[in-house]
């Protein structure tokens, strides 16, 4: 019996969804419904491909009372822009909860994994930031360091934000980009402390393999949401920093102890005893007063795919090409 | 910077690539470079769904030489007869194996799948079945068992085939199926037994989870070849059997052992200090004598998947959608 599969490419995808509170609430949904124990989510498929400076990685997650679920190819090819090429690409594809069949398939070039990563860090803010925020900052200078505070912004409407990169011209170029889109003040930073040290929220967004924000410059009225580390090696928080944090809060303990930050705490000696709470489990729960500084370990989980690949597939109406197979 | 990926269903990959000596060169090819150590192939993604009685499995393999790399994506959802729907569906992604950028999506519901299991079959058939074989036989009456018939019999032009399965009318349907498309004698088996003791070669193809085939009946001048069990728990072969044999053989060792026969055998405490040899390893390079009875336990590679993905791409001429994105 054959069936009908949606074929969408990113332009129309673009028309569909973007970065907004909505986007934020249906991630927000997916790390509670992780949080309760119910998602089916295997550990990631990741492939390094050193000979030709790449890797991929593929995630996926079942969640009950959802239609359906993502599988999300992400390939990143880090000898791409010399070719004039994006490093990141991919696409997601949806297969029926209940039979299997593929639904459809979003030739995404990686946006819905982009939009999906900063709106996982709007849930962090949301939960976990200072209860208002002047300035928040970023290191890192690329797409998601523009996302993640545009994200931010969306819960905490900061006045100024910082922005720190090794290369003092990409660092200038997004203050730019995001002083003209959040419409606030922007500046570059000399140092990682002077981001940490003046701002309330900060988002580590690069794929550093060395610590960049040290336990010293932590102060109580601070979330940082850490997204670069998502496969082994990498790192921007130093081990002692997240011991030195009041609460250390990760998206899934499993995939932090092996990619995200608190896998170079372990290798460390470090965070041998803590089970840290995964962001889930603290919507709606968080302990009050707030326990100064809070780290918030995020790796990217699959949930987070199938929550915005279903929240596409219900808004699709007659977009994309329809084939039979 | 665009580019165009093609979309391609399974009606037209059936009029691009079909089970023939062709194709088992191109995955035989796949085997000799698995062995040869320089193929990155990553475990595999795997999801049991209990919930819906389904399971997804997602497999890849990246090969130095070869201009793209698939991602397939097989899900198996076994309530989907009573819905009048296939239990095993899926799609494969090629992505070129130099940025990362999707080349095409292949459509196949599992075509592709099929066609390039029941090849590593004729693989295992060419290097290892006895010279001459008079009876091939088979064990399950699915899709698989037909093709991998079809398959052996392009590497031993067989005259007469034995099928067994659980269901006497379905092994009916089988053997007529085989008798008119091979144009030789088929017969139904009343047991596994039959089938071991008559028959030079031997391929299971069911979803079993306690052995079928017994360390008793192996003799010579027989290739057993286990293609049912990929998952864990998953078994056709009897643990006693493994060690019996002249020699056991498999697809990739660290396969075998957690979803393949060597799992049982391991678990058993038998097998433990063997360190099988890889088919790939043998192709060329078989000692001779014979060494008796040989099993080949393949649990399906991602190697396989890329071998044909690529095969499909260098032949699609201007078969299928161009999608710009």
């Amino acid at each position: 019996m054959g069936h009908d599969i949606r074929i969408v490419t990113e332009a129309q995808l673009r028309e569909i969804v973007a970065l907004d509170r909505d986007l934020v609430d249906v991630i927000e949904r997916g790390f509670v419904a992780l949080a309760a124990g119910e998602v089916v989510m295997p550990p990631i498929l990741s492939m390094d491909l050193p000979q030709v400076n790449g890797e991929v990685d593929v995630k996926t997650a079942w969640m009950p009372g959802v239609e359906g679920f993502a599988i999300k190819v992400s390939p990143g090819f880090f000898d791409n822009p010399a070719l004039g090429l994006a490093s990141l690409n991919g696409l997601m594809v949806l297969l029926s909860a209940r039979t299997g069949l593929v639904q459809a398939v979003f030739l995404d070039n990686g946006y819905l994994t982009d939009i999906r990563t900063a709106a996982a860090g709007a849930v962090a803010a949301r939960h976990l930031a200072p209860a208002t925020v002047e300035t928040a900052g970023v290191l890192g200078t690329g797409v998601q360091a523009r996302l993640q505070m545009q994200a931010a912004h969306l819960e905490r409407p900061f006045r100024r934000v910082l922005v720190w990169g090794r290369d003092a011209a990409r660092a200038q170029a997004c203050a730019r980009d995001l002083a003209e889109t959040l419409g606030i003040e922007a500046q570059v930073a000399a140092t990682p402390e002077a981001v940490v040290r003046d701002s309330q929220l900060v988002v580590t967004t690069t794929p550093s393999r060395t610590p960049l924000v040290q336990a010293d410059w932590l102060h109580d009225e601070l979330l940082v949401t850490a997204m670069g580390a998502d496969q082994a090696g990498k790192t921007e928080i130093a081990p002692a920093a997240l011991e030195a944090a009041g609460l250390y809060v990760c998206d899934r303990v499993s995939q932090a102890r092996v990619s995200g930050e608190l896998e170079g705490a372990l290798a460390a000696g470090l965070m041998q005893d803590v089970v840290p709470p995964e962001l889930g489990a603290l919507i709606g729960a968080m302990p009050a007063p707030r326990p100064g500084c809070i780290i918030c370990d995020l790796t990217g989980t699959g949930v987070q795919d199938t929550a915005i690949a279903t929240h596409v597939h219900a808004r699709l109406g007659d977009a994309g090409s329809v084939i039979a197979v």
